[in-house]
């Protein structure tokens, strides 16, 4: 087929442009890969009257999405606008009601009805594919879903929000609160307009549920991502963890275990010497485990105008040269809807707590640890000023409910004092 | 289409009895993928006698690669034999010439005769995959070809040869001499029938040929490649490049200059915290930078038996997917001959001499640098035992070619002694 692959671009921000950059600048590299010329017909944006940098005079303007979605002189609707429901929404379902392929980098509308949506393109015999919307710039979609495929997925693990990556590696290296930090982060930009997206793990989250649904043959399931934000990890935490060799990082961890799906996005503890401890500022990586393949390590830019728009043409020159897909890699209609499985997998977790400096304290956490079945493998108490020493532990491989509930007793020592924190931490 | 997409096997080393292998452990979770079921029809190897510790009787047996090769009832010829000439070459050929598609690990045949093959296999509308054939399990040439076929690429690295890594990392770790390593290694089985092969660069030289295709729409060129092994590496080097801050690595560099194409496979510093500088033993590694993605990392077994399985089937399913484009990602016909650049990019240098104990003997080499155009950022002498003390030197950015002007003037001084070795440091 050599008809030019037609595309509407609904969304004209950093992506946007930095779609229609490549695609002014590379016309003949992305025909000769692509073995037809891709071209921009339409696009459409809140704004007409705004310059972004790119000239967009050779293109019909819609001011709506869903009249883009639904002219008949595109053959692929790319959505870059974000937001699970709304606009994007609509936009897609029209797209797929008119017979159009969709290419979106939407993590979040895939998370909430990517099983709804998939269901609905592969119906129509339309392909939807979505490589920007996790990773930005890394081809972990297509590692997964293709370069993977002769392989059992055994485990998923990433750091795939840059901006919380940015806010923990730079209290680290500058030795600020993460206050601090997360406000130096807003006046960058660095943060989503509701940063809790960024911070609370929620974006990273999203991505996650995407990437289960490949690895495991599972059915999306957002929902049972256990989600728990970096807003509690202080300078101190950081600083321990260094002591014992680890890092924090906000890591997405995804497996089948005998009693269900586990998928998690939670701050734990890495080894500081692994490829995940020793990554720096907004940049994302994924682990993929396979059993043939063993572990596979991806790492590149998370986000930002070049990387996420390369991810996007990864898929409209897929298009154009005829890969056709389902969605998730099987048929939508065949993915398994799995039991969520909470912390299914034991793990040695660190623990820090304020103990009163009294005779016996130290006795009676481990006492309550012991009786939670939870064993200690390193201890550290450190000087203090007050009357309350920081008492660091790392405990062998237990289960988070014991450690729940082992923190539940722990007031009733009547020793402990403030917050006690529990991470996880992961082996690799 | 649903019917059984059908494999001949040739070949029943540790690759193909992987393959094997997967295909009998996943068939059903294969044939989800792929959208039909994967077969195996017939194999092919030397001997019909031996133990694989796989099953076989199901399949037809072939004495001859090139019989299996015509086989009516196979769509797929799975090449796992290698070398460059002989019965692969002629396998290859036959099942081409007999309307096969084709996946092989093959990097030797394709290095030496992927411009003549892939035309064939695209004159017959048949495919010839190998994802197998770079860095084992890492799913390097998908990366590439697709994931970041929007960019136009400006730099290809790699650690391609898990052996050379194994035994550079263990020099440093073990401190031992490269030829204890290399015995060491040898017993281990690590190394090819011959080492040359692994220890010379040309393995990772193959290697770096194929990715240079793709990545620059050039012609397969292995010749052109600047090919240094690692057989004059010291342990002292190894120890000064640590002191330096750097790791020595066989490091693959390609990229399109001004003046054609530079490939280079040679030992090179790399910075001990960067990622290339992390890596441990017989792990791969390959750095791609694209103008629009920035730099992507992916790291990972680069040999073995399920990673070079798990890269095989990743062929077979997009086949029977119904994935098909030229070899190299263009036509084999509109690939272009690039001039080839011998190190047309001015890196800085480590140098290290034996310097004769005399007064202004340093001045005499610092002149003969001068005279060559080549600035010193750096210079350290160090204490010794005979009249002549070892000398390293940190060069500011230069030209291969004023390096060796100067390694060639330095016997004039009368003051070096012994063999002055030069490294390129590569930047990250």
């Amino acid at each position: 087929m050599t008809a030019p692959l037609r595309l509407g671009i609904a969304g004209l921000g950093t992506v946007g442009t930095g779609i229609i950059r490549i695609i002014q600048e590379h016309g003949q590299m992305l025909a000769a890969r692509a073995g037809r010329p891709v071209q921009i017909v339409a696009v459409s944006a809140r704004s007409n009257n705004k310059d972004r940098g790119v000239a967009l005079d050779g293109y019909a303007w819609e001011s709506d999405p869903v009249a883009l979605a639904k002219r008949d002189d595109i053959d692929v609707f790319v959505e870059v606008m974000g937001g699970h429901e709304g606009p994007a929404r609509a936009a897609t379902l029209a797209a797929l009601d008119s017979g159009k392929d969709i290419v979106t980098a939407n993590k979040a509308l895939l998370a909430i009805h990517g099983n709804e949506i998939a269901a609905k393109a592969e119906g129509a015999g339309r392909v939807l594919r979505f490589e920007a919307a996790v990773a930005g710039g890394i081809p972990v979609i297509k590692a997964l879903t293709e370069g993977l495929a002769g392989n059992r997925i055994t485990r998923v693990m990433g750091v795939m929000n840059g901006s919380c990556n940015y806010i923990l590696t730079r209290m680290e290296s500058a030795g600020l609160t993460y206050e601090e930090v997360f406000e130096e982060a807003r006046a960058l930009g660095y943060l989503e307009a509701d940063p809790q997206l960024d911070v609370g793990g929620i974006d990273a989250g999203h991505k996650l549920s995407l990437l289960s649904a490949i690895a495991f043959g599972s059915k999306v399931d957002f929902n049972a991502v256990e989600l728990e934000g970096i807003g509690a990890i202080t300078i101190e935490d950081i600083r321990h963890a260094a002591d014992l060799g680890f890092r924090i990082k906000l890591l997405g961890v995804a497996q089948l275990t005998g009693r269900g799906l586990e998928q998690r996005m939670t701050p734990c503890l890495v080894p500081a010497h692994s490829p995940l401890g020793q990554l720096q500022g907004g940049t994302n990586m994924v682990v993929l485990e396979g059993d043939a393949v063993g572990q596979i390590v991806l790492r590149g830019p998370g986000a930002g105008s070049g990387p996420t728009a390369s991810a996007i043409m990864s898929d409209v020159i897929d298009i154009a040269r005829g890969i056709r897909m389902p969605t998730f890699g099987i048929p939508a209609t065949s993915l398994v809807a799995q039991p969520a499985a909470r912390s299914a997998v034991p793990a040695p977790y660190y623990i820090r707590m304020q103990l009163d400096d009294k005779p016996g304290a130290l006795a009676k956490v481990a006492r309550i640890l012991g009786d939670n079945g939870i064993s200690i493998d390193r201890m550290r108490q450190y000087g203090h000023d007050g009357s309350a020493a920081p008492v660091l532990i790392v405990t062998h491989k237990t289960m988070r409910s014991a450690v729940e509930l082992a923190l539940e007793a722990l007031p009733q020592t009547a020793v402990v004092t403030g917050e006690t924190v529990a991470l996880r931490i992961e082996s690799l």
